[in-house]
């Protein structure tokens, strides 16, 4: 059964979001089981009986949880949807309840398997999402049917994660503007 | 005064490749300037006469170690340099002497100021050499002048990471191809 309809949604919401603030603080290897239980208010046998272990509750909470969610974009153009997706990343990246999340999973993925298995569960289910912009562009005309949807995320994400933290520059609205110009040309039809 | 050149070029290698193993292994957080004069058989003192902090350390090891640098193609086409270039990257990220040490770079620089820092350097004189390829290519008339090569870099490198650490997919000859192709298609003239 799923957990959160056992849990009830707003207990999970509560439960992922002490799972998330840990995560944030303590990073990985220093998030319990335990913990979470205590700030949650949550017996520790029965958040075990929900999620059966801490990747489980990771992977759960980083799916699920509100300030995590992205607004896939409907604007009527695959360049139109790409900026909104650009910005909402930039959000995500930098705004204050969501970047020092989206920042340790995005670091502690190259180091820890476990956690590398839980972000690539949260990419790929992200990947499921946006896949609806380019069948909507391949409708229009605007790229081929071939275009590679995670390629292009590759290459729209990778360019705004190397550029706020590799080269600790602001991701400004001109910034976006120009890798998502970059992109939308190299994919159109 | 250069500490490369006090210390000897070979020497001064020496010395970087123990702080990079240090910092693969240990982190960070965990790698001292004792341990590093402790491996390389310096005397502390006289190391931090050479290197006033560990961050001036790390900076000069990631600028000048051997298996960090990357050989800057030049092909005659920007295809080809860029094609060239993303397997230099991919090799970085995946060969056994060096996937350690840039992923730690890559990791820490979202969570640590100061090796973001010695990070925004490195990369920052990176592009210094990578700019000649650009250049070359607006002599040639493939691109137009005002082609943000940061920007051209920051998609190119960071899809390769997204690709392997986030996506944990392996970075096929394909994968390098189809991406530099977007790349290099979005910025043509």
């Amino acid at each position: 059964m799923d957990a959160a309809v056992t849990a009830g949604p707003r207990k999970a919401q509560q439960i992922y979001a002490c799972a998330l603030d840990l995560l944030a603080a303590e990073g990985f290897d220093n998030l319990t089981m335990e913990e979470v239980a205590r700030r949650s208010g949550v017996n520790k046998t029965t958040l075990y009986r929900w999620w059966p272990s801490k990747d489980a509750l990771l992977a759960a909470a980083l799916t699920a949880a509100a300030p995590l969610q992205i607004t896939i974009p409907d604007t009527g153009s695959l360049r139109g949807d790409l900026t909104a997706l650009a910005a909402e990343i930039a959000r995500l990246l930098t705004a204050e309840d969501t970047a020092a999340i989206a920042i340790a999973v995005l670091s502690a993925s190259a180091q820890r398997p476990e956690l590398a298995a839980v972000g690539h569960r949260f990419f790929g289910d992200r990947l499921e999402h946006e896949q609806q912009i380019f069948d909507r562009a391949v409708e229009r005309g605007e790229i081929g049917p071939d275009t590679d949807t995670a390629t292009v995320m590759d290459l729209l994400a990778g360019a705004l994660w190397s550029h706020l933290i590799l080269r600790g520059r602001p991701l400004t609205p001109e910034y976006l503007r120009a890798t998502t110009d970059i992109v939308v040309r190299g994919v159109s039809a």
